[in-house]
């Protein structure tokens, strides 16, 4: 691969992702501007031949394109203010993290007065897709926009989704989350049941697969949860903060979205008892604590 | 097909799954012996070549296998209380319809004391699954019944699995519609959210399609809720009945299952509304009433 050859790309935010993203974009042939808040990634990347920018402004100040992939809206917030005054016009911005719908619209009309160009770009996947460059990526933004990233895109991904204008990428990431920590609440109840009722869960499971209650959660999280195996993955924490930002932006639309409020109380229930860092699959332990 | 040559079937429950898997069995070589309670379809299958029984008892008085597909537990009950006193040493009686767990153990042993050898192994799949021999079929019995049942099981499905002792096939369907209710909830949100937050649903199913909230509930009833097409498939009534049923196990059991009570309250809304004819999936019209 070497279909970025030219292209100078920014990229803030190197987290357990995020590097590995990076280092598939260097691979594809662009040359890579890179920041973090913590430092220790930054010279790992420096010695594989990326360049290091003290600041947000600076590597706007050099960068095409500048990728977010930051942990949450605050974050998204800071770097973006830091980062305005120094866009260059016509500088594309893509936030590729999970961020607020609401603020994101914010973020993009801000980007525009500056002369940028932005797209929110999230992604599914995990740190496995990100390393193996299979993420499915919900994209959000101007026709043109999603044009003159798609190279990107097909770089960092097996599938990229225009859903619509600026914001609509973060909603279907809102609806996937939402969708993930509900079904993992429902085949953490069948299995609890099957358990209780004298059935092998691993049994049951086998049983489901193929029929309407098959998913991509019963097969892995479900395995999970009859391995009893909660290294994450995605963190309950994660989980939580998602279905947050989901119920924040029911609440501003005005509709209720009860399965999703009981969920996020389940998870909460979870975190106070110490399980915030294990796999979302741990839900399992608020229906049966045994 | 003739892998049943020779075998006589009794076949007690004729309704619009019943019937189509009568017709295989027959197709597959079986002596078809039928009662049901309804006879507008009787004289179909008679005029097909089956034979019809005149009660219960007249069934199991010259079948080798009874196989019931009834609507409720209280329809088995009263079914197999008329047919016990006729049963032959050695007849296999499948239960073949989503019947309660506790009950269906208290059939089981009865039917032994009876002389006869009991299974229940319900399925999923429809009428689509019964008519084309592809249903997905639960199995719980001894191993040599299970064996035993096999070649009726080979025409009638496409998998079967061996989920355990007698009752564990009752389990297994109890988790199977547990996780069928609640992701069908799951997608019914999430859709709503993508909806009233400006994105369009159906980008949004496509865009979460091969990632971690992919599902079949989301291929096919999500498409029925993003076409508005509540024709059932399964309906409303039937999905309470079974939620009420694995809450009524849980409670037996001593442990709660927060989300399947929501998600039957959900259905009980509906139901009051005037929906419970509709499609399980008519359940989005809970959270999003326009």
């Amino acid at each position: 691969m070497s279909t970025l050859n030219g292209q100078t790309i920014g990229f803030i935010g190197l987290g357990l992702m995020g590097r590995h993203m990076a280092r598939n974009l260097k691979a594809a042939g662009a040359d890579l501007i890179i920041h973090n808040r913590s430092q220790g990634i930054i010279g790992e990347l420096v010695a594989e031949g990326m360049t290091a920018a003290a600041t947000p402004v600076d590597v706007a100040a050099s960068a095409d394109t500048v990728i977010l992939m930051l942990p949450d809206t605050p974050a998204v917030e800071t770097v973006l203010r830091g980062m305005l005054g120094g866009l260059r016009p016509g500088t594309l911005v893509i936030d590729m993290g999970t961020t607020k719908v609401t603020a994101t619209r914010g973020f993009a009309a801000d980007v525009e007065v500056a002369g940028g160009v932005y797209i929110d770009a999230p992604v599914s996947g995990g740190t496995i897709g990100a390393e193996g460059g299979t993420l499915t990526i919900m994209a959000g933004g101007a026709d043109a926009a999603i044009k003159r990233a798609q190279p990107i895109f097909d770089v960092l991904g097996q599938k990229t989704t225009h859903v619509g204008p600026v914001g609509t990428g973060q909603v279907a990431k809102a609806a996937n989350q939402v969708i993930v920590g509900l079904n993992i609440g429902a085949v953490a109840e069948a299995l609890v049941l099957a358990k209780k009722a004298g059935a092998d869960p691993a049994r049951v499971r086998a049983a489901l697969g193929g029929g309407f209650a098959d998913s991509r959660i019963l097969e892995v999280h479900g395995q999970r949860m009859i391995d009893g195996a909660f290294a994450p993955g995605g963190k309950c924490t994660t989980q939580r903060k998602d279905m947050d930002q989901a119920l924040e932006l029911a609440g501003e639309l005005g509709f209720e979205m009860p399965a999703t409020a009981l969920s996020r109380d389940l998870y909460d229930t979870l975190i106070e008892a110490g399980h915030g860092d294990l796999d979302h699959s741990a839900l399992i332990k608020a229906i049966d604590p045994d």
